[in-house]
């Protein structure tokens, strides 16, 4: 008998059909003897329909209000489900974030989760019962109703798992698994059956957007082991774990990543003197411009080019304060472009490896594919390149690391 | 400067704009310098929507959860008429049951507020802000989340005044008072400015359906001053108070209520011996059709007739178990008719004044209105019409009892 903390998505419990589905779903590993909390999203949708309420009242509503507002979507979600359950004959109990006691500091719209009483679910899983908690949501010191922000339903099931020591934390999704890369790219791109928290991070936040980042971080932080499965269909998904797979047939190299929304803007013959890479960040990040890669390459005659990239809706607001610090930094000028796009492999096993990034490059290069830049980490190289190629690049990479399907099997 | 509870009911609050209107009324209350508590329902049709998703799933939901998932209608609404008075500048705050502290008996679906902590809108009152409650909702000794059944919100209203000794509790609808009748059915009916708590009640129940009767009860009990105002137009709207208007110019008859869809049984002959009105109407209760009149004349042969009045819906039903029942009962027969309503005239000042019932009657025998049936009460006479004369007996009293709206004025 094993205690498990299931969390479903918004899509996954997104009709009065897709509950009863969900429900057929716990149900099973009920009956199976094991202990269940599920952790639920509002139907999708419905946080859109009461962010719209309330934009209609004013653009600059109350953090406090709006999570009093949006935090009554999974009210109704543990409700539901809760009344499928019961109708197959479970004792199911819905708990709101203030009934389960998940305290969390007063940061409204972003709260951080403190402590979680564990005494009401315990005594309801020891009578037998499946508890469905309402994601998303606690309380703060004062009893105002808090919300983890967008997605947070991910850290409330983690968080739940660790706090019950649960032997695995569910996450359902619409998607089956984690794959090398995108199969809407790479056709035979391949589930992977385990991945590191380490390269589970370094994927998500270049783009796999199938856990919140956030929720990684937790569950490798308190060592809960996390599986990232469907709700739509059967299948053992893709376990998110900390040991690293020793098996000698593991690849170097995990997956694949890529993003799209990328623009590329470099000051070109800046005085290579400190204080250059925060004169012009500076006012970049005060404009609210979040900037991705960072490259600066040595000093040649005294001058450098120090190039970064933004997401590609903020490349014209770049543009304009780069052009209008330019004179004032000395520089040469200022060069841009848009149509770029980062692809990033990523591998704890690429630690081990020498020669990923010569294989990297010589790929990209058979294929005529020019590097604008590179960043590295220690699981993780980077490259942007030209927009039109990125099919090609990672199709090419898939293959020559040996990642795609028919070259492995599970 | 007074304390005033203001409730708005679903209509009032149906629509961004309509929110947007409740908080310009409230804010005009607070700029001149009142403290104000306002109790919402949820937007008109959200508890529909969430009671059809809840029927989607089950037939027979649990009464907890019901209560959780349409507790979240007011929630909706707190958070955004919060909004709305922020962005007028007050300082105000939502609070849903559990956080207000409304106590209840753990009667799901139909719970009863047995205490309120007014610590925590005092507070917030008496730091010059607006004080928002989510109405028709509570929390239980277990903190379960309860509601107080359908049309609850005037109760909240009601017991939050009545735990802060307001000065006022204003009621806002659709319709801006209580009026002598049906103004669509009499157009010169005439809004009063007073009506006894007593007088509501009879008003009520006989299907003025502008306040939850238990509310009135509620308001009168606890001794609330209760105004019943529209919430689309201006104007004074109509007091509920424990004092009959001692006014010289007051008329002996408040006003007259009536009811359409009654439908009337009698069972003829049956044997005037103890215990025949039991054996006719347990049947009828146990098949839950509720009674409403019930009048039994003066045994003449040693038999009598029995009469009562039923739903209209439930007619065919009733009508069936009493042919059943008239052989056990020795009756000459049963007959019965749908196409008949009922009339009430109601007023305190009945108590003093002989020659209501017999001004009433005569009224009605002038237009040849024949009558069915009477009962009377301490301050109400009804009588049972043909339906096709229920305008015309209306009409007829309406001015016979000097209401109409030339013949008194404010």
């Amino acid at each position: 008998m094993a205690l498990y903390v299931q969390k479903y998505g918004g899509t996954s419990v997104g009709t009065v059909e897709r509950i009863e589905h969900v429900a057929d779903k716990v149900k099973s590993f009920h009956d199976a003897g094991h202990q269940i909390v599920v952790a639920v999203s509002a139907m999708s949708g419905e946080t859109n329909r009461l962010i719209g309420l309330a934009k209609g009242i004013s653009d600059t509503p109350s953090p406090r209000e709006m999570d009093v507002l949006v935090s009554t979507g999974e009210q109704v979600t543990i409700a539901l489900l809760a009344m499928a359950l019961q109708k197959r004959g479970i004792n199911a109990r819905s708990f709101t974030g203030w009934q389960v006691g998940i305290k969390t500091d007063n940061a409204f719209m972003k709260a951080r989760i403190e402590e979680i009483d564990t005494i009401p679910m315990r005594e309801h899983l020891d009578s037998g019962g499946v508890v469905v908690v309402a994601g998303f949501q606690g309380i703060d010191p004062d009893n105002n109703i808090t919300t983890l922000g967008r997605g947070g339903s991910d850290t409330t099931g983690v968080a739940l798992a660790a706090a019950l020591g649960a032997d695995e934390c569910q996450i359902y999704t619409d998607v089956d698994g984690v794959y090398t890369t995108d199969p809407r790219v790479v056709p035979n791109a391949r589930r992977m059956d385990r991945v590191t928290f380490e390269e589970m991070l370094e994927m998500a936040s270049l783009g796999s957007k199938i856990l919140q980042i956030r929720s990684v971080e937790f569950a490798g932080k308190y060592k809960v082991p996390l599986r990232v499965l469907s709700s739509f269909s059967e299948g053992n998904g893709t376990l998110i774990t900390m040991e690293e797979n020793a098996s000698v047939e593991n690849p170097v190299i995990a997956g694949i990543a890529f993003n799209r929304d990328e623009a590329k803007v470099t000051v070109q013959g800046v005085p290579d003197v400190p204080g250059v890479a925060s004169r012009i960040l500076v006012p970049i990040s005060e404009a609210n411009i979040e900037v991705d890669m960072i490259v600066q390459n040595v000093s040649a005659d005294g001058t450098t080019d120090f190039t970064f990239t933004v997401h590609r809706n903020d490349y014209k607001k770049a543009m304009t304060l780069l052009n209008a610090l330019a004179t004032e930094l000395n520089a040469r000028g200022v060069h841009g472009t848009d149509d770029i796009c980062k692809v990033s492999m990523v591998g704890v096993g690429m630690r081990s490896h020498a020669g990923v990034a010569s294989k990297m490059f010589k790929t990209l290069a058979d294929e005529n594919i020019n590097i604008l830049a590179i960043t590295t980490s220690e699981i993780k190289i980077s490259v942007v390149i030209a927009e039109k190629y990125l099919e090609l690049a990672v199709r090419a990479l898939h293959t020559a690391f040996g990642l795609d399907a028919e070259a492995v099997e599970d």
